[in-house]
């Protein structure tokens, strides 16, 4: 099936060095190329609406050990998207079918059901008016990471105490908003007074840390008189060594990112936990996860966060910078802090549903 | 009722200055005193047969966080006992009973119920031909702390590879004997050309790697094909970073001993966990635990360890160095890793049963 006035050219980001430090010029080369072919009986081509700039792209720009392959040289730059089928050889994926899913920064690209794009509900989205953006951030990775990162990682009971760093970040702002709804008692760390203030008056938190202005390990104790229960580090370096000292008896620390590391190449040594012997005397247990490893068990955390979503209870915060060729500069502005909630590059207008 | 025949002094071993590296003389002395005598209804009077050597003593003589108070200056030093009651003023501990639990270096201690210490089943004993000495080892807190932390902490299954360090320690050639019982590939990290031997030859494990003359981080490559799924860490330091870079997807570390950094006042920076970023990318989870909590369900571990004891799956090696006098020598014995077995030092002659 053919979906009708499809372009000629469309424009794709292309990895063309590997970055040392922040991602520049001519790391990520934004290029225009012919529009890719359906070439197979179960193709079909999407043209991508928004695509999502994460903290694990700069390391999917390396070539160290990671949880996927690496994006090759010259690939097209791996990301989330979401975007709608504009034409099928599949009865698999019809014409105008919303999907969403594990794409690259390009305008359009050709898919195979292998990919695992998700078939999004429109009869849902157009009764429970939940945004588009919805799905690249409460209702996608972003809600399945915090969620089972939070509650089958962490493990909060009601009435303990859950901090969290980057508490402003997509996932961040998602985790402390699933652990009041759950009862807890919850601390963010942000970087500015604006996400501070957006954390306790917008976001329900009970209190916010400025990392940048404060004394980090005066303000948690104040902050967490009953001490901390579970630790959710998106941050890793020195806030992540304040809080060991800070976890009560049998406390969770999840480890589900390491920003504060991701531009520091070759400094390993910032990468360290120290003061290991309170992992052993106060019976912590330090988890990696990896959302990957959840998405079998999607539907259970989307259904939950739908429900919260209906009930106000989590908010879909997005940050939407208009037009693929500002790719770059959306992935400087996450590592800069620069954005206010789930950052979105919008490659194309929304369709009529 | 009166057991007879009690001398009117005692020795017992003194803190009395907080050691710093090895433990020195000066720092625990040990003095001839009156023998404690029974001043209330519910005490009774335990001498001495054995007290154990164990590298938590190291820990209880600095004033650091720990888990349990530390031991006051001018206090008998705390340790494990077995003993025999020779005195009792209630009928929970009669002339006779044969108890074991945490006591100190002294020839004689006064106690009450609440100390908790446990009753040996003296048929049982007979029947079974079980050496007193097992109490002190496979069938006491060593037995319970391998137990838990190999099986409930670190759960491997059949057909992984266990990695265990001190391994020809008390509580590290438990871990490995159990974890042959179910199943796992086993290889032991010790210090002695002889202390390989007996892991191999004599203990069952697959491999035992000299860590003082190999190279570490070859061994494990070469002796762990299919790498590293449980990681059961007595000592901490550079062994437990090059672990952690060999550690599977999945891979659990168990932290229950820093035995390498205890001798090292101030120097904290030696107890960190380098490479922080493998929790996350391999999903690790590290895991602190202490035996104490697992003492509700001690007569679970103490169970399956009788029942392979029995069989002659888990041997009782005890190394046991007579007369309390040398208290100090054994302990400095200890972290020199000059012990063959779980150190004992033998009070008292054991009593006919």
């Amino acid at each position: 099936m053919e979906g009708g006035g499809l372009p000629a050219k469309h424009k794709v980001w292309r990895l063309e060095k590997r970055p040392v430090g922040l991602v520049k010029e001519g790391d990520l080369v934004i290029h225009e190329e012919p529009l890719p072919q359906l070439t197979a009986d179960d193709q079909f081509l999407v043209k991508n609406i928004y695509i999502s700039i994460d903290p694990t792209q700069r390391i999917w720009m390396t070539d160290k050990e990671q949880y996927l392959p690496p994006v090759a040289i010259g690939e097209a730059m791996r990301s989330g998207t979401l975007g709608v089928v504009v034409k099928s050889n599949t009865s698999a994926y019809q014409v105008g079918d919303l999907v969403a899913g594990l794409g690259s920064m390009q305008e359009y690209s050709v898919a195979t059901p292998a990919a695992g794009l998700q078939k999004l509900d429109k009869g849902l989205i157009q009764t429970a008016h939940i945004p588009l953006t919805a799905f690249m951030n409460v209702l996608g990775f972003i809600g399945i990471t915090a969620y089972f990162g939070l509650l089958d990682v962490g493990k909060p009971k009601e009435g303990e105490t859950v901090v969290v760093s980057a508490a402003a970040g997509a996932t961040g702002s998602l985790v402390g908003q699933i652990a009041k709804a759950k009862g807890c008692r919850v601390v963010g760390l942000a970087g500015s007074a604006d996400k501070c203030r957006l954390l306790t008056e917008e976001l329900g938190f009970d209190a916010a840390i400025n990392y940048k202005t404060e004394n980090v390990e005066e303000s948690i104790k104040r902050h967490c008189p009953k001490g901390v229960d579970v630790y959710f580090d998106n941050v890793g370096g020195d806030i992540l060594n304040i809080l060991v000292s800070a976890m009560n008896l049998y406390g969770r620390i999840v480890v589900c990112g390491i920003i504060s590391q991701y531009n520091n190449e070759g400094q390993s040594s910032l990468t360290t936990l120290r003061d290991y012997e309170k992992v052993l005397l106060r019976r912590l247990r330090v988890e990696g996860f990896i959302v990957l490893d959840y998405f079998p068990r999607a539907a259970e955390a989307i259904g939950a966060l739908a429900g919260w979503f209906a009930e106000g209870k989590v908010k879909n915060r997005v940050h939407v910078v208009k037009g693929l060729e500002n790719g770059l500069k959306a992935i400087n502005m996450l590592f800069a802090g620069e954005n206010n909630g789930r950052l979105l590059v919008q490659v194309a207008d929304e369709p009529a549903l």
